[in-house]
């Protein structure tokens, strides 16, 4: 199994699907394709939140690989992640495995994807060197990476600090990670924080608001702290959007108090 | 084969497909992971149209499932449905067979996911209940699902009703269903009503439009009432946005009159 | 594989995915289901860019299928395209192959799909045409659709113009071709043309600019061109939105001079 994991939208994945499919039979899962730009925080937060749920495989991530960054593989136990070495692969890493081991791409090329790429060339590392890395390191094996000529030991960047919240006695400080379609904001305080607290009444950025299990729960126009389904603390208003009802964004600070 | 649909956006189904791959090979169609979140007719609507066209299959559905619904594994024929015990999953399973038999999740775990949730958890249904289960039934065979050990026979909560456009000799009445990414209001009302009234005039909530076969029929600005890629009726405007040229939105109430 | 493109968004694609499912274990890729409904330039576009990345492959495009547009089979080389007759396949058939055989859809029908349609029904041709040939050529094999007996050898259309930006002394002209989800536009100028020019001064449409490897380079509230991940020329700004930032949407002439 192969999975990708990208900032680039669409139609632009559909491109390195085509490129592992040359290469590979393997299943394709996509994670995502929204991971914002430019919070490689949030997206190690989504990647160390996911990635533990699969079985092992090859994770692509290219998402921010910024013209400066090297390109990674990354062992950790079974699974193995190919990407771009901006610290955003390390935090699922280490979620997945106690150790890992960090390669550089040395020198690579057959047809369809090669590094390093020919002089003024347009090469797009997600599908010219993430994508067939991807495929070569799932059809030699996990377990096999460092029999690959192409990589080369290395040590990797620092991990990007995935954004913990905290929690103290009177106040749990966290951030906005996403904002979903319905304009929920989702936050990275753990959902669980809320149990045995229905009903409560509670501040968000002082801005009152209740802890109900749902929305609905409420009447139109009431501010909601719920738990949501991505396992942590959502805010939203019962008949409208959460973002508006909370004046708040993807990254802004998120202070609740009892 | 193993459908999903969800009412989480992204990036959360990712989860779901995790705990499935974790236990079955199964193929894994997406169906959709944008079903809103308070028209639980909605969902059943659209479930009821798109899943007779699927062969056999496990049908996962993570919609709504709120915190105080019971989970439910329900046999239609040769496919089986695994979700929330809030109707949602009666009306297509009655469209798939004339009849099926209800489960209820007694006990179940492996590790990867269970029912009951250990007490004080952040257990998230579609990741932690209805995947596992889902690959389960799977594995198990669709017709062998009255043989495990953790379903019991129920009788299920009242299916939720499907909204029902009435069609009378001067007015139809129906639905907003849904907005695409154009602004095009998607209805429930069957498209080949207008099947023979190319270029009639219509009024749709009292606004003059013209029944089209695409917006790019007539002249910029004008509104068009049409058959679209949904088979029912859809409202749009040359250069605009349905919702706006209509002052309609989702859930809103639809009577066009000839 | 089959690959799909359609302009229907969600939640109708997985209609075709279904029936396509029905009659083939094929692995199923999704290109992209936002392509724009009156653009078939934009899409012969994107197809042509993207589809020379995959393997042999049977290539279903349910794009802006009209009510007057016969369907068509396309062969080129070893993949094959399923779709209509408006142009819109044979850029992307050119670039996979030097010659290519357009075949007519004639009769067939099975039960989940059939051409023609019954008289009166609502027939939906990603769902019910193009969907089962798909599959069926897929199961016949590319290079033996001259032997479906449903086909009959045909000229097809003129292919649209996909559009090309033209290089001049001191101006380049292009179009945006798309939006992303950050307001990025994103043109078909390709992106190597800003080798070399990091931090050159340039006027888009007028408005002046600078060429950068990515947004984060300059300070907030500054306008950026830059070689995106899609290989083309993208208009950005710093913390805003691009399309804001250079008046610009998708189908808007860009014109960039030195």
């Amino acid at each position: 199994m192969i999975t990708l994991s990208s900032d680039s939208g669409s139609p632009y994945p559909a491109a390195m699907k085509g490129v592992i499919a040359q290469h590979s039979e393997a299943r394709l899962v996509d994670v995502a394709h929204q991971f914002p730009r430019q919070s490689a925080q949030t997206t190690a937060f989504w990647l160390r939140e996911l990635l533990p749920y699969f079985p092992p495989a090859v994770h692509l991530v290219a998402v921010a690989p910024g013209p400066d960054r090297a390109e990674l593989v990354v062992r950790a136990g079974e699974h193995a992640f190919v990407g771009p070495d901006n610290g955003v692969l390390l935090p699922p890493a280490r979620e997945l495995a106690d150790d890992y081991e960090a390669y550089r791409l040395a020198e690579f090329g057959d047809g369809t994807g090669s590094w390093p790429p020919d002089p003024g060339s347009s090469t797009f590392r997600g599908r010219d060197v993430f994508a067939p890395m991807a495929a070569h390191v799932h059809e030699q094996g996990v377990t096999k990476v460092d029999a690959i000529d192409a990589l080369e030991p290395t040590t990797a960047e620092e991990p990007v600090s995935v954004p913990e919240p905290t929690v103290e006695d009177d106040a749990i400080r966290g951030e906005v990670l996403a904002v979903d379609d319905f304009g929920t904001a989702v936050t990275n305080i753990p959902g669980d924080l809320l149990t045995d607290h229905d009903g409560t009444h509670v501040r968000v950025n002082g801005t009152a608001a209740q802890v109900r299990r749902s929305a609905a729960a409420v009447e139109a126009g009431k501010r909601v702290v719920t738990a949501g389904s991505h396992g942590t603390v959502e805010l939203t208003i019962n008949g409208g959007r959460g973002t508006n009802a909370f004046s708040v964004h993807t990254g802004s600070d998120v202070v609740l108090r009892w």
